[in-house]
């Protein structure tokens, strides 16, 4: 299995302090070794970070905990192969672009019997299950909705009974952003917490590391982060249900 | 305009000496400092490294001169922004996906009245003429092979004649790569390199830096460099002839 890590906020914030912690599980703290990946919305544009190596030993994640790249939208992810070897092509996130936006996309679990019929208009590069989800739920929302960009109600109701669909198939923990909202589902593990005024201190599990987000931060900041397993020792993490799908955009989730 | 340089070669290479020479145009030894990008075929996958700053103040840039990241196709563009705002989403290259596999493009130059008609299965992110000549290549490639990979003769004769039919908008030197063939079209400047055994020494214009080649090559190793000015002040660089379409396989140019 994997984890993953997404944060969506209302001002382009840094993810240094989350990543190191999360980074740390990619074969330090945990066993995710096989891969890695990172994307940052910039504006309309993506900074995509994909490497085979483990996050702890990787130099592309060396500069990721060194350079703080500004986003409202991230994803991330470190990879435990289970369909797929390890290779550059079988690392989230994956990137696609529909409606002249891109479109991130990281997994995980595993789906078994899972063969929905691709039309070509989306067409997996590498070996993973969760590629072909991604190709296909692309697919169908290019379908659904053809040419035009839908309205978040109808994009999220799309993506919420593609999820369902898929989640039949076996676990299915994602997130998905175009840049703008944030789509978490859940099927067994996932957890969010939103850091906004008044600011406290948090201290990660798996690094001796605290922040004061209170220094770095302006009374209007609002961060959302979204995690498989809760980053922090002293913040209280929601955990998401079965079967939820929650949708972030300015650092919130949509009631 | 910009400039661009690309790599072919028949085993994993890396691009450290080129980049190097290279990057230092990107604000230093000349002015393309509105952005720069790199991407690098990993088997199936792609490394795709963009930034808005210029290539010599760019810490990704500073990494990519460090890390030597091996492929055996590399593209990158280092940008002086003619069309579209300084802006991540404006930076090449650009990557898409293509029955199955990833396409890599970068383009300098200026396109004048080129609005394709695009039916919607790519569409530009960002405001460049060079992204929307991108989107349009695939789609015709698509549209003219349908799901069915075409064999090479046949996509180089299709891209040959869709680059004939862009450039009579402009200039549109350009790469494009699939991980397999790197395709080079010229309008105004482009030059390229073989280098294999003997191998030499050679030494940068740009940077004071040298390197020989003997020592870091087996006998069997076999690099195009494809650029648009020479990087070499002691090599013999070939100019390509105006509106000629290079195909480089295994680091060699098909016949």
């Amino acid at each position: 299995m994997c984890q993953l890590l997404g944060m969506n906020c209302n001002v382009p914030t840094d993810i240094v302090f989350s990543f190191t912690g999360f980074a740390t599980r990619g074969g330090r703290t945990d066993i995710h070794n096989d891969g890695w990946g990172i994307a940052f919305f910039e504006g309309a544009g993506v900074r995509h970070f994909v490497d085979h190596q483990s996050a702890i030993e990787s130099p592309v994640a060396e500069l990721i905990r060194r350079f703080p790249i500004k986003s409202k939208n991230v994803i991330s992810h470190i990879r435990k192969a289970t369909q797929g070897r390890v290779a550059l092509e079988n690392c989230h996130p994956f990137v696609r672009e529909l409606w002249g936006r891109y479109f991130v996309f990281a997994h995980n679990g595993d789906l078994k019997d899972f063969n929905p019929e691709l039309n070509g208009s989306y067409q997996p590069v590498g070996t993973t299950d969760s590629e072909v989800a991604f190709c296909y739920i692309l697919q169908e929302l290019r379908r659904r909705f053809d040419d035009a960009l839908p309205t978040l109600p109808q994009m999220t109701a799309a993506i919420e009974t593609l999820c369902s669909e898929i989640a039949s198939h076996g676990t299915f923990n994602m997130m998905l952003s175009d840049g703008t909202a944030l789509f978490a589902h859940c099927s067994t593990n996932l957890h969010y917490i939103v850091r906004q005024y008044p600011f406290a201190e948090a201290a990660l599990c798996d690094e001796d590391m605290k922040v004061d987000f209170s220094e770095v931060t302006t009374p209007n900041d609002r961060v959302a982060i979204i995690v498989t397993a809760p980053l922090t020792t002293n913040e209280t993490w929601i955990p998401f249900k079965t079967g939820e799908l929650k949708v972030f955009i300015d650092g919130l989730p949509l009631p």
